[in-house]
């Protein structure tokens, strides 16, 4: 394959997208260009700008972007209207920023005539493959390049010498290698790898990074009211918010209570387990909120079909297929769910849980006088419940019959 | 319909199921056997057979069971090892205790001669469904009698006034109504109705039972490791236990720390929605813990698979369908995963949580070789990924092509 | 329950439904108001209101309508998007016709000011659920009358007395029963019961309405070229058809070759099973076809996804549930994978088979450029296999290895 | 990678696998071990001893095995108590053949001290994923072989001139290409490629090998009758055989009558879409047969459960997942639902179509006292039809009367 010509690199300002920048400039001769964006990660961005600059980067070659918006209103609420868990546990706050990083590069790509793209995701994780398959399935002639799959860089000396030899400037803390991996975005921090690579042991304290412990947490609770409309949340205690500015209050809210820290053990896409600790303090919230909510706008048949679709939508999230046919349908089975999902959850913030205590909506399902254990008023006829079990039970019955036949 | 001889009565000794055995007499001058089981809702049984004998049941007519070891064992693990939750939420504690009654209901009126059995479940709830599903799935032929569907006794003032009548004893503080009502077994205690009927109010604390509240519980977490073998929890830190004694002990440690309160609006299988506050102490850290060591033990292809029928056979207990086809077939599925699942959780319990911290396993699918950002050997080779990735987006590829022609 | 004043009827002029209509009027002494829909089932629609008016029914009160293009466009037509098979035979020709007449006798009480509606289906089949499921999910208020399920005529004979004794005119090939009972709409005719009530015995000739035996049809096959856009057929060879007469059309040519016939034993949802003889001679053309163009057009997320729900979607639509949020969602879901399923099929039709022998468009996923022995100009890269083989082995060899320890 | 030492090779003694067998001799040095299966696909095994001698293989290197009663007993039979069809028409004849023999290849590995497989599947195909998930799952140390994703024998012309170089005999007709590939067992034969490759043009009628053409077939229809236990097929006409016999018996009635043909375009699990033309007589008998015998003896419940997994397993099985923990954990589920079917399918086999015309089971749950229009003794009292619909539509009317506020 001749080498690419122009290529547009998901580049984070740290050491190791830097050092791609270089060696994708020397392994392929090609112009790079930047892309930087803010998810939420809690990081400046014009360092990043100065850095490329720094590596000879030509302006008009660098894109910096802030995409908290965008990120939380297309990505993070579509996934939330399904009450999204992989594996029962995991709010794929990850998983759910690369389509948008990938679609990104992609138009960039385009936009600058640019024939690849790039990502510094390694050859044994999922998001190499949530990278590609985005990018691929927005522009099937794209070309990407995953220089962790490709190069001979493939230890810690070897990479700090070649940062060296190509004047990439090395923070003294980059010298010795991190004690696990982050990934941070507005909606979760991920931590992995070294310290945490024993999944027997308890992950250190040290490692949570924007949720203080349970033991840490204020010993009184705080309640929040969140309202939505449409399945999305709206407004914190009466406040209407932008969705990122809304996400942005969660995490506040959630990481002042040591809410939404999970340590689990996970089967990657590409087919090992791997064991993750991963903080999403605004989410859990949001999550639990949103069920709130649904318990009494949604009808049964409605939460039960979403609720066996869920781990099909989680997975095909989680492995990187947000932009295919079969994530779409979903999406449009879901969000045709979410009509009348209005209302208000009152929740109750404790020592790392968010407990739904309230919920009232102007569309509730929920009716007192069919429920009641008091006079209904003839809203229910008991005797209907006769007939509803002898037609149920009709069957087993039939069953029961030819077993003692 | 001719009137039943003789009448098998689910019975408490509490004032509702005893006017319901004086009822079956004077409605049918029917003879009636009395049943009661401990299910571990922490009521003794001998003052239900002192009642039964006041109310004149002849002693070879009062049957009373310990069935705590069988209701564990072959009802509630069977059903743990799904990781059944209702509606993402409700562990079923009420709900997996109905088909064991039943069963036993059945039985000894397959053994006394009865044809008929009653219940003291109302015309509105799950549990008549439960109980008469699994009733007919088991006797074909049996009569199910509902005294609250059929009888005239529709207000407080008219049952006291036939309690009366009937020399059925009244204890003082039954005068007045509960302010909700309560059920009770070794898996969890449900309360609903009165107090909780309206789902925008805080459930008051004292509505709970078992559990502290996590504000009350210790300021200083505790840590358990649970042992496993084929999916079923086996031992508490190191020491084996039946299952019932396990569960009890795990409830001691869930209800010390707060632990499984959950409240919420369900969806009824009668149709309308219903306000629960469930307490399941020791199932909320059993939960967790199987959930822990299948992150290890289970294989991510039967992970799935199972986290995608969960929401089903869920609702197959839910629904009182325990003794079908269907829950069987995906009984059979379910256990046929858990052959492997065998070894220890570690969790920390503290205000409220049972949070998994460790797990480990002489069967465990997790491979550090394989997963580490260190040398692995050649365990995994990288390039593989870059055509994993490019066969999967190959039909992505094919549909952004159509899209631009 | 107070009486109804005013109730509207699905009206066929045949004998039963006369019968009803003056058992209405008796019954309850309510005005009644007559809906006779054409939805295909190949009667003329004035004798009707000419029965009708003979009954007494006030000319204002008669409702006579041709359903046949909405019944084809808004319920046929989104039925077969999904390739609905129940059981995985049955094309659903009954269930679906259902929903509409529900639908409409519901309008029309609104419209005429009438509080009750009333059909003819008995108490053991799948369409008095059908009708009344759609009826109380139109109109929650509305009362549902189902003589079958009231009424003291319990014979044929006290059925005929009823007749004569309220001056309902009896053709003389009613007196005598008929052999098995019919139902007919465009999409299919129906028989059951009587001399089909022995699922051992093979069905006769005589039961067979619109399709000719395969033993008589033409010795010759014919070619069918059936045109589809976003997923519903729109053209036969070349020609652009409305929905109605494109269906018309289709079982002139499978009633032909005798396609479409099917003898089989279902599970109703009210319990028992039953015998069914079904004809759907352009329904089974009609869905042999669009699996044809879907093969080409929709990728294989998209039909897998698909072909996973159909069981779940075609048993909402026997079960009833036309008019439910789940149904909704599915057909959301459904039809957002229907963007691209356009072009043209080619059957072959003989001797009772519909057989597809070619399909092109304009939207095709088919490349012959990847799938080809030949030389593939670059198109796909044999060595991705083998990387993408050794990934998805990872899990299962991690799984071998635990086997061997 | 070191050259392996020696090698297990799939041989059926054809030109391709002797340029393997040569090419893995040539290019490793090592020593090859061949193995040929007889899975019914109607040549002789002798020959191809004869050209592994010819070729030069030890003679206790040439392994000749007839797997057929494995193959139906253990691999087929439990594939159709699934009703297994891939995309909704395929039998999946191919598919089901690969974990067989890729179990013997490891097997004689093992046996041999052989520390490789390798087998002639092409790169583009299912066929290479089948054979080495299979393998790696069965042995997860085994290295695979696949020389068609490796060699550099591109061409016909290079194929021809290597096979000379080498002394392998060319049969005359061997020279020219074949005008498509074929695959046949005792399930069924494809043919695939070449003038296959455009899904618009009709299969020409030289492609079917095994079946006459409808046309050609009987004017006289001809009926059989199927005996089942436990879900298998064990007799024809009252005839007990085993289970490879009857297969082949079902192929000649089969065959005989045109049955089975079909013409599909169908998803490849490496992402292309390709055509196949695929005959498959004894199995759509045995389809139609089994799925008449489910009829009268499978619950309701039962069979929708299996319905709705039935896509999933035979995608599982086209991808090549066969010794996959979730395929073993269907067939469990799948399994557990066949005790009780039992009985005889009788059907009609007339130009291309098997037809059921009866069923007739011991363990029949068909109730002519249910189902019938007579008077059914009380077996169903009509009543409880009402009730049972008006509690299933108490949620649809919670949502009608939202809908109206």
């Amino acid at each position: 394959m001749s080498s690419p010509k122009k290529v547009v690199l998901a580049y984070s300002g740290g050491l190791d997208t830097s050092i791609i920048l270089k060696w994708l400039e020397t392994e392929y001769g090609c112009e790079v260009v930047t892309f930087t964006a803010d998810l939420g990660q809690g990081e400046e961005l014009e360092p990043a700008r100065k850095k490329a600059e720094l590596l000879g980067v030509k302006p008009e070659n660098i894109y910096i972007e802030d995409l908290r918006e965008e990120f939380v209103r297309d990505f993070v609420f579509p996934m939330f209207r399904a009450n999204a868990l992989y594996e029962g546990q995991y709010l794929l706050g990850t998983s759910i920023a690369r389509p948008l990083i990938a679609k990104r590069l992609v138009e960039i790509a385009e936009a600058t005539g640019a024939d690849a793209v790039a990502h510094g995701a390694t050859g044994k994780g999922n998001d190499q493959v949530r990278f590609e398959l985005a990018a691929y399935a927005l522009n099937p002639g794209i070309r990407v390049i995953a220089p962790w799959r490709e190069w001979s860089l493939t230890s810690r000396t070897k990479l700090l010498a070649f940062a060296e030899e190509n004047q990439i400037p090395i923070a003294k803390d980059k010298r010795g290698e991190a004690p696990f991996s982050v990934d941070a975005n507005l909606l979760h921090t991920s931590s992995e790898g070294k310290v945490l690579e024993d999944p027997s042991e308890e992950a250190p304290e040290y490692v949570y990074q924007r949720t203080v412990s349970p033991e840490s947490a204020p010993n009184t609770p705080e309640y929040v009211e969140i309202g939505f409309e449409r399945g999305d949340a709206v407004s914190i205690d009466g406040e209407k918010l932008s969705p990122a500015e809304l996400l942005t209050r969660l995490n506040v809210l959630g990481g002042r209570h040591g809410i939404g820290r999970i340590d689990l053990v996970e089967g990657r896409f590409v087919g090992m387990k791997s064991r993750g600790v991963y903080e999403t303090p605004g989410g859990t919230i949001l999550l639990a909120a949103h069920r709130g909510i649904e318990s009494i706008t949604l009808d049964r048949g409605a939460a039960h079909l979403k609720d066996e679709l869920m781990p099909r939508y989680a997975e095909l999230i989680y492995n990187g297929f947000w932009f295919s046919p079969e994530r779409e349908m979903l999406q449009a089975l879901i969000d045709t769910s979410q009509e009348h999902v209005e209302g208000t959850t009152r929740l109750k913030l404790y020592k790392g849980m968010a407990s739904v205590v309230g919920r009232s909506s102007p569309k509730s399902l929920y009716s007192e006088q069919h429920v009641t254990f008091e006079d209904d008023a003839g809203a229910y006829d008991q005797k209907d419940a006769a007939g509803f079990i002898k037609i149920n039970a009709l069957r087993l019955r039939l069953l029961g019959m030819r077993a003692r036949r």
